[in-house]
């Protein structure tokens, strides 16, 4: 399988993930607008994948800079064009920061330098991000039991990452480690992440799994068939309180009235020190469309009204862990996350 | 509008609810294997429904019976096929125990007179049903707030009843009465008995409503959109445990979490003082495909594996109040389900 996203030629190929699992298609992208909008419309989505790919279209934004111009300005707009493509997920503010930063640093060096340095940092926003899923999944793994039955929402996989995955890192590193691991893909309306995605690569990985309706939840948990809620995640604030996927709130309280673990997996750069809790964290409206349509074909009558944030925010005491490439924290959240931010 | 279901010279006309909100059409059913087949395809569906169709179907069998056959055997047989197109909704077996009754009690009596005494059954559970719901909707209409934004899940309206009902015609009684009335529906995944009929029905009473997926609901209670929870029932045991449509005990949970009030509105028809909890409710399994596709359209890769519970349980601890015709009962439900019991 390819990448869900790379730099190839100056340009950026993306798989479209609004056409999978049944078809395969690479997007090839020549500007930095075809990413932003890419970015907007779903093409791909998951906060770091998001990250990779706001990096990577700054990236191809500053090649076509001209000495001639004020390219300064020019960038700052580009970054601009960026932040406005979705508001929730932390990794893709962390990106263009850190884009922004090497651009800044090397501003006085000819543009020529500095679109080199830019694509070295793009890239290695990639290269770090597989590395970092494939710790989170050690450090994570070691929370699986030898045989568990785990529930997942949405889809925190390769297509959600630069590869591996978090929440199906984890996952998967518990199956390769010969685990007996059983897996409940919750369908995730109105995006159908779980069926469409997580399925697609669970089943690429051989990993037995199940899809249920996001109703069916907690009914599986109350008969025993689940044992574990591993989540990925788009921001989490100081004190842990952690944005995802709509429908993560509730999993949390529902594994919470049965007993059962519910543990998160992010890279640091989801963390958002710069507040103190969730309540702070921009949600996502998006069109009611995605919700009044499957597969473009209307499910309510004409002119019904509908809601569609597109996330929630699970307060940090409903989370038995934070899984890290820096390890695993527990409450009190607002000191382990503080203690890894300083570690790191 | 016409009813969901009805008696008309000699046959049964129905609604396909398959088919709503796009396509108003009415089936004509000539045979009782045509009406058994209608209540396992979920052609009609709803509990309080599927009792008058189960009527209404032995009704039609037993019209094409003959003196010259063994007509007490072929009765119980054509039971027997009603019995096995659904397991869980009580209402189905008290409405062919119902018929039996009637049968058993007129036996001796000619053919001719008995089929005309099991007509005439058919059509008191039908008339019965509609007015039990304008009672259970007087009921429960004391219980909603001047302003309230309810929550409500699958369909417990016109189409799940014989006419007006359940946890919907308290919903139309409250907004009647001139009490500000918001309906959040959940879509109801697999079969969308929320975005299709629920949505459908709440347009054509003019009551405003908006649609949202099923895992939004917890995330709206805690933003304070959601003020009470009421619901239709498919069996309530003796101590008050509920069966309902999947995802009903995760709203209960979510609705306890937020202190919200969580209502059942169902006809005393519904409870099975058989049973002692709702351990001894069977669980109707139902296809995979209704979960693995939307519209006939696949959602997940092929081969995928899904579970399909069509019906969850919800512990009555949960309950705030359950609505009957009789009146509304709080806990101890053992105590107060069988004093109902008793004055009916």
């Amino acid at each position: 399988m390819l990448p869900t996203i790379k730099w190839e030629n100056n340009k950026v190929i993306m798989i479209d993930q609004r056409k999978l699992p049944f078809k395969e298609i690479y997007l090839e992208l020549n500007s930095y607008h075809e990413v932003a909008e890419a970015i907007s419309n779903m093409t791909i989505r998951g906060a770091p994948a998001i990250g990779i790919a706001a990096a990577f279209g700054i990236a191809l934004g500053v090649l076509k800079l001209n000495d001639g111009e004020n390219y300064i300005e020019k960038f700052y707009d580009i970054c601009e064009v960026f932040k406005k493509t979705r508001p929730t997920a932390k990794n893709l503010f962390w990106a263009i920061d850190r884009i922004k930063r090497v651009f800044e640093s090397n501003k006085n060096l000819p543009l020529k330098v500095i679109k080199e340095k830019i694509i070295e940092e793009a890239l290695l926003i990639e290269k770090e991000d597989i590395e970092i899923n494939k710790k989170i999944s050690e450090n994570g793994e070691r929370l699986i039991k030898k045989e568990e039955k785990i529930l997942t929402h949405c889809n925190a996989g390769e297509l959600a990452t630069g590869g591996f995955g978090t929440a199906i890192g984890v996952i998967k590193s518990a199956f390769y480690n010969g685990k007996k691991i059983k897996v409940y893909v919750d369908e995730t309306r109105p995006f159908l992440q779980g069926a469409r995605l997580t399925c697609w690569e669970l089943k690429k990985a051989g990993i037995p799994h199940v899809l249920i309706t996001d109703n069916m939840a907690g009914w599986l948990m109350k008969k025993g068939k689940i044992t574990c809620v591993i989540v990925g995640a788009d921001r989490i604030a100081s004190n842990g309180d952690t944005a995802n996927k709509i429908g993560t709130y509730s999993l949390a309280i529902l594994a919470k009235e049965h007993g059962i673990p519910f543990y998160v997996a992010a890279p640091l750069s989801t963390i958002d020190f710069s507040i103190g809790t969730g309540e702070e964290i921009p949600i996502e409206e998006r069109n009611k469309k995605e919700v009044l349509e499957i597969n473009s074909i209307s499910i309510a009558p004409e002119g019904t009204e509908a809601e569609n944030p597109a996330f929630d925010v699970t307060p940090s005491s409903f989370i038995t862990a934070i899984i890290t490439e820096k390890g695993v924290v527990r409450k009190p959240y607002l000191k382990s996350l503080k203690k890894l931010k300083e570690v790191s």
